[in-house]
């Protein structure tokens, strides 16, 4: 994106950048995205700022600065907003790592899942998310049981052997998550990384 | 009680007790222990009718029938009356097996839990519960890991070896909950009682 910088000309910075305040010419699409990441980022503060009971979809609506119609009509309900907001926060935030071995690989995926779930905001986010019902829980961990599985695969693919995906949710995945949520201390990177041991044999 | 239903003086029925209509003559001890059972019922009820976005105090006081300053001045926040609903709702529920072998107590347990964990009604708790903040994850699951420790304890004063409850934790109670909370199928039973195998070596 640096060779916008250079330009001049007005129409150049016609976008549907979110940071509408400096966009003079927003087009109908432009509007929509704007709309998205209002409505998101008035989740997360609102999250941010108070118990999870003042979140309803009005307040939503006000804190962006949206009607409550628009709301409506683009989510539905707060459980289906809280899962759009959960799946686009927890996208693309952790990369899977490419160390040379499956044991590698998964302790440091481990040990950056626990300390990703060591934010305020990220468990803000689940536990709204998950007081909505299933889909909000499948939306914070969709992506996670996805690279999870690319491990796995990878290590098949070189011919090695690895557990199935169940397995590996029930050694990694699942400890993670229930620390977070369920004790008043999530776990540290060490202890994630130590739950791979359970997964897998130790190195001969 | 019984012995309250056979007064009749008018004067004893000024009472804003819900079930003031039957109860002649309540005691101060019984008019709080029935606010509670009223408030807790509906906090359950309202978790069975709608989304928990609808859970709200005032509305809570409303199907209780008392004045919301009531529940306010007793419970403080939702998170609080949530956390000690669910403390209430888990208590005693699970009876802790005595098969005679730590594998054979552990299966059942683990297989139990599993099949409480799907009953929506406990699943509607323990979300609510989570959302409220930490206290309401630790309300959850405070008694399980009592249970699971005295398990552990119970064989090591036979002499024989166990894993720490810390562990006990990571390979059992956590899989059972993020399956519940988390993916749309509750683990079975049969998966539940399998988890002891991670955590304790296969019988010779």
């Amino acid at each position: 994106m640096s060779e916008t910088r250079t330009g001049t000309t007005p129409h150049a910075r016609a976008t549907d950048d979110p940071d509408a305040g400096t966009v003079p010419r927003p087009r109908p699409g432009g509007r929509s995205a704007r709309v998205r990441a209002a409505v998101h980022r008035a989740v997360a503060e609102l999250l941010t700022e108070g118990p999870a009971e003042h979140l309803t979809m009005p307040a939503i609506a006000a804190r962006a600065g949206v009607h409550p119609t628009t709301v409506y009509r683009r989510w539905g309900t707060l459980g289906e907003l809280l899962a759009a907001v959960a799946a686009s926060r927890f996208s693309g935030d952790l990369v899977v790592p490419d160390t040379g071995s499956l044991r590698g690989d998964l302790e440091q995926w481990t040990a950056d899942l626990a300390t990703d779930l060591t934010d305020p905001d990220s468990i803000a986010i689940i536990r709204a998310a998950l007081s909505s019902g299933t889909e909000g829980g499948c939306a914070c961990t969709t992506e996670r049981q996805e690279q999870l599985a690319s491990m796995l695969d990878r290590e098949r693919s070189r011919g090695g052997a690895a557990p199935t995906v169940e397995r590996a949710l029930d050694a990694l995945l699942a400890p993670v998550y229930y620390r977070a949520l369920f004790t008043p201390a999530p776990g540290t990177p060490d202890w994630a990384r130590s739950l791979v041991d359970t997964l897998l044999p130790r190195p001969a």
